[in-house]
């Protein structure tokens, strides 16, 4: 298996995906719609969608089966990206080296951009499998808590809290990172995986030891992920990264890197590369892509 | 029946639901928690879950079924009233006599209680009925489509654009007040009746003959009530109102009243509360309190 070439397809299955399970721009209001897309199609590493697209394919041959769901979840992130991008919260002119969507439209256009699409996340769900109903509703049962008010929501509250502090706690810390980063990811793995189960007839149910395999997996992996941009954060530059780099030793936010020092950060961040490793071990079906992308992870450069 | 008692009761019944069904003030992050329920608890008509309830109950007795349902729906209804308020939109420091959430809290604190109160909408419904897979998919699925980017997002997006123009075209209005206003009434209507569908294991069924009924009952109950807002901004005073009257006319914005005038405003919406009365007459189970509830939409003062 290509990694790099694998990864190419499966980012270009979620964009065609993308465009076929999100309203066309033009449709009414226009300009709200227009604005979903622009947010939506800047591109981006694609990780949530191609991890519940892969996770599907632990169960059973690649079909589309998995593919509304990894664009609900690509939505929900994004609309996470435009409400954090906001001038009330981290208010970054820049995005995936595009402005972000209150400068591309405006402010009021970003924020009603951003509700819609959490909740084109849950229409497209319920649409999409609406002939699985019991599929359906486990996947917005995991799509809802993923992004609530105790996890992605929780996240983003926490991380602005403690950004007006001196110093935030390592408890804190773990807190945002947990529910602001790792939450999503955990969701497409077990959102894919319980497509993935339904396609080969068998019960589902969260509780599996194959789901929890998923969500222990995502887990690590997420926070990992979120250490890795931590120190990305310090030590890369902007061109590269994408968006405004050093941002943080500028705000004197709290993150891994000034609370354990750098080495101990890419350590962890190592730790938790093995322990994701170590739970997709477990799980049946082709993982070779899987492994590659947890690898790349935290090996990652933007 | 006693109209005013049994409204009473069925408001107070409302309130207990979001207690029992909204996390604690103290559940963390508390500050999100707090924010959350400062708006829900911030009182208001609670018309959209008194609906589901009544609703639920022309199918069979009066329970608590519907309750999960009839909070789901204020929660997504307070997260529009939140974003709305925010100054990048109407810019309102007043809802229901109160600071509006982002003057009690700040701007990013509100915008997360709006994000986190919408997704907690679908995540309330997918716990609830989870032992009810088929009617908790057929309830989200309803949720999403009222609050989804074609509806009320829609509207608000239209609304926002109608403000900036010098006149808004009737076609330009009707779009919004069916969408901003009327699609969360008809989704409470539909929600509560596919909950007293189930609950009398009758199939779940958004096509049917008196789900149809709810829907229409709720379109035309919906605008009626729209269209006595613009006569009630246009009329009525600040204290009375419980929010800031007469910012229409301020802002010229195109309503009911500028378009048509005040009593051809007034007329359209008799003849919508008709056009609901007669709806709900097709409909079987108890109607006096709906009928009443109806009426009094058309009669009120604030």
């Amino acid at each position: 298996m290509d990694y790099a070439l694998e990864l190419k397809r499966q980012v270009a299955r979620v964009e065609r995906g993308i465009d076929q399970h999100v309203p066309a721009a033009a449709t009414r209001p226009g300009r709200l719609h227009t604005a979903m897309r622009y947010s939506l199609e800047a591109g981006g590493k694609r990780i949530r969608p191609v991890l519940a697209l892969t996770a599907a394919e632990l169960f059973g041959p690649a079909d589309d089966s998995a593919l509304p769901a990894a664009v609900a979840i690509e939505c929900v992130h994004t609309y996470s990206l435009i409400h954090d991008d906001l001038p009330c919260m981290d208010n970054d002119d820049l995005r995936r080296g595009r402005p972000t969507a209150h400068k591309a439209f405006d402010e009021a256009t970003a924020l009603l951009a951003g509700d819609a699409l959490l909740t084109h996340g849950f229409g497209l769900v319920a649409e999409a499998y609406a002939g699985q109903p019991v599929l359906a509703h486990g996947l917005m049962r995991e799509l809802a808590a993923a992004a609530g008010s105790r996890r992605l929501v929780g996240g983003q509250m926490e991380d602005l809290l403690a950004e007006k502090k001196a110093n935030a706690t390592a408890d804190e810390l773990e807190f945002i990172h947990l529910n602001k980063t790792a939450a999503m990811i955990e969701a497409a793995l077990v959102m894919g995986g319980l497509v993935g189960l339904a396609t080969r007839s068998r019960p589902i149910d969260a509780g599996n030891v194959e789901i929890q395999a998923l969500r222990n997996l995502g887990r690590h992996l997420g926070l990992a992920f979120q250490i890795m941009d931590d120190v990305l954060d310090a030590t890369a530059d902007t061109a590269t990264l994408g968006k405004t780099a050093g941002k943080d030793a500028l705000a004197d936010k709290t993150t891994y890197v000034k609370l354990y020092g750098l080495d101990a950060a890419r350590r962890m961040a190592r730790e938790h590369t093995a322990s994701a490793l170590a739970a997709l071990a477990t799980l049946p079906g082709p993982k070779d892509f899987l492994h590659a992308l947890v690898t790349a992870m935290a090996e990652r450069k933007s």
